[in-house]
């Protein structure tokens, strides 16, 4: 039943659009779901897109605008003139408008709000574009249902009814006090099996979550996830009530957030995806490399300093990439556990218990790996001496790796700098550069060259 | 105002469960949300945990049962008899409560659905337990609300108000025929606004999204997120709705999702925890460590096979760890991005398309990497031709990382196979072996030893 994007839809809407053809093109598109409306346009050229967004009624493709991505959304809205994107607006969630708005210069934001009609909802976006985007003020939207504590069950369905016009999905409602400070809430399954005679105040559940606009958003996630809320109310510095932030933001924002710990992970900063500009993309991927590349050789420099070790023991050059990967894999494996841990609040304890167990895991899975090196020197008549310097320095290395991959996210954590930073090239550079010192440093002690 | 675990709080919990001081415990306790409850037996000893988990009402214990993390489950659970389980699965939902009873063998399973007591809970739970936790099927309660057409609006409102005793949050009402089947949907919000006398089939919406039990999760996930559903219908194979999944389940599941894939790139198979045994983590990091060994050992063949640039460019075996480096880098940057891409839908047109663009954006990387390694050579007295050689070979060496980490996970995914293995060691350790052996047979050609 689900939609699937097909060459032959996309041809079938190329043709409709060269023909100008509008009544067909209205009455195709009319059976998609915006969300699918949205992928289509995706596949369009920009001078297609942009004819079907000027041609589609506004309540359409306000939200068919929302689902675009960033880029394709920017580049349309850029053909638009500043009425037509108010009028996108006027049909837009509070939160999504000030988001769309965000995007624009200055100037042109005040071009664009000076065309939008309703006043409220003028009032409403200009609040928001106000707040940083990463706390609750950013993330909230003004839409919500709020009734007063002294109402009756019979008045507050009828002021819902008018509110809720405004508001798609209702979640809660909430009960503020004669100065508009948040007092309670309830639900409508409440609503539909009170007597209407009821006064709300008998009612509403005076226990509610909420947030201030300043509360960053990985806290609200964090809230939102703990105590499984599908809408969180948002109070201003005095508790009044503000504005409200819904799941489905925060669906968005979860995933945001575990993007860009992979992607650090994997020595790209900025926000990046693989249709971004290869400008873009060299300035997310090439500090990492550069980095890398004088980590690199900072190694260089090291086994110069052990070139003594070259004329007797030229194998300990070729088991050098060996130590070092290793290294690195394991610094990875240690600082991937705590910085997830970190995330979910699941490491708890002292800093000296976490680094004994890795200590013991790490000594374990060491002596593994410097057996199985030992028993391949033995395999392929290995000098029996260099195999042992090179067994007792792995090992050596892997342990010391995997302190270093717990120890440094536990302290960047404990300094408020996000730990995500220590996975990747960072641990894996800084092992890198310690390991090969390690190995040669411990095999020069055994081996006397 | 959020709650803040602090170690008075425990103390002083741990001295009532000591003196038996039931009922101040009780009122104590009472104070706190449920997964706050769950946050402080985390904290206490088993058999303090068991003690209060024994005195609370059940009705509460089944809410604490289901924040607590799985291994402390677990052990509570093993403290206590089938007929106590099963009363706390009488409480939950029958979502949770199949997943729970997952976790015990055939057998114990058996004994606790033998002391469950509400017939139909029973045979809603015993029908869960029939489908892959990875499906729709495995995702869905079968909690929720369905009217038939035929009803009028005051008569849906009776039996909704019947129906929703048992359902804590409605969202969607769903409309089925006589047969069950599912034909439509309609929102509270709707019910409200409509007049008491209305039919059912004139207000329901009749384009309603739903998945079929055998749906994979993670399709589930996606068209949640696409057309922002906070609830989705199940229906069977003949279109009879069978059950509902809500957005809560969703997000811990794209929180899992990204969780794994996270690991993967980091090397660690299995979902693992900080706080797992370091058996159980030793089973997750140890394959990827001796996968990685068996790479290192193949670069020492590599090099062996080079020894005669040991006499006069011993610079070069100085340098492989860079190289290695270099080339684990790329490829894990390439194929990080390529992964997300794919996971998000995004990566759209041809794999030579794809393959073109690494190429450039690579080159570019390459050359300005090159550039500064020559220029490092040059500052330093390096011999000439072994900079030139190293530059050139790290150019070549980055391009073809990069297009290796670009089309491995795109073959994967064509496959069917989780590219997300692809990231991490698997990458680097092939990157690893492939640039050394490059590194080495340019700079023979261009040095030619």
């Amino acid at each position: 039943m689900h939609f699937k994007i097909s060459p032959e839809l996309i041809d079938k809407i190329r043709l409709l659009v060269d023909a100008q053809n509008d009544k067909e093109l209205e009455l195709y598109l009319r059976d998609f779901h915006y969300a699918d409306v949205a992928e289509i346009l995706e596949e369009l050229s920009l001078d297609h897109a942009t004819y079907i967004i000027k041609l589609l009624d506004t309540e359409t493709t306000a939200d068919v605008l929302m689902e675009l991505n960033e880029a394709d959304r920017e580049k349309i809205l850029n053909n638009l003139s500043p009425k037509e994107i108010a009028d996108e607006l006027e049909e837009m969630d509070t939160d999504d408008a000030a988001d769309i708005l965000a995007e624009f210069t200055l100037q042109e934001q005040e071009e664009i709000i000076a065309n939008i009609e309703d006043e409220e909802h003028k009032a409403d976006i200009q609040e928001l574009l106000g707040y940083n985007e990463d706390t609750a003020g950013g993330l909230m939207a003004k839409e919500l249902i709020k009734v007063r504590e002294t109402w009756t069950v019979a008045g507050c369905l009828r002021e819902m009814r008018r509110q809720a016009e405004y508001v798609t999905r209702v979640h809660s409602i909430y009960v503020v006090d004669k100065d508009d400070k948040l007092i309670g809430r309830f639900s409508l399954k409440n609503l539909l099996t009170a007597d209407p005679k009821t006064k709300i105040s008998e009612i509403y559940i005076p226990r509610v979550d909420f947030v201030t606009v300043n509360t960053e958003g990985e806290e609200v996630a964090k809230i939102m996830q703990k105590y499984d809320l599908e809408a969180l109310p948002v109070v201003d510095e005095i508790g009044r009530l503000v504005g409200r932030i819904t799941i489905d933001d925060i669906v968005d924002f979860i995933k945001d957030e575990a993007e860009k710990d992979y992607q650090l992970a994997a020595g790209i900063s900025n926000d990046v995806e693989a249709d971004d500009s290869i400008l873009k993309l060299s300035k997310a991927r090439l500090p990492w490399l550069v980095l890398g590349l004088f980590g690199g050789l900072g190694s260089v420099y090291i086994m110069q300093g052990f070139d003594a070790a070259l004329e007797h023991y030229p194998i300990l050059f070729f088991f050098t990439p060996l130590i070092a990967a290793m290294a690195g894999n394991v610094g990875v494996q240690s600082s991937a556990i705590i910085v997830q841990g970190l995330a979910n609040d699941l490491v708890k304890g002292s800093i000296f218990k976490r680094l004994v167990k890795e200590l013991t895991l790490s000594f374990f899975n060491g002596a593994v790996l410097a057996l199985l090196v030992f028993s391949f020197g033995f395999l392929v008549g290995q000098d029996i001496n260099s195999s042992l310097a090179i067994a007792i320095s792995l090992l050596t290395v892997i342990i010391i790796a995997a302190l270093v991959g717990t120890f440094v996210p536990l302290v960047l954590h404990k300094r408020g700098i996000d730990p995500a930073i220590a996975t990747g090239p960072f641990i894996t550079t800084s092992n890198d550069i310690l390991g090969i010192f390690l190995f040669f440093y411990i095999s020069k002690i055994i081996l006397g060259f």
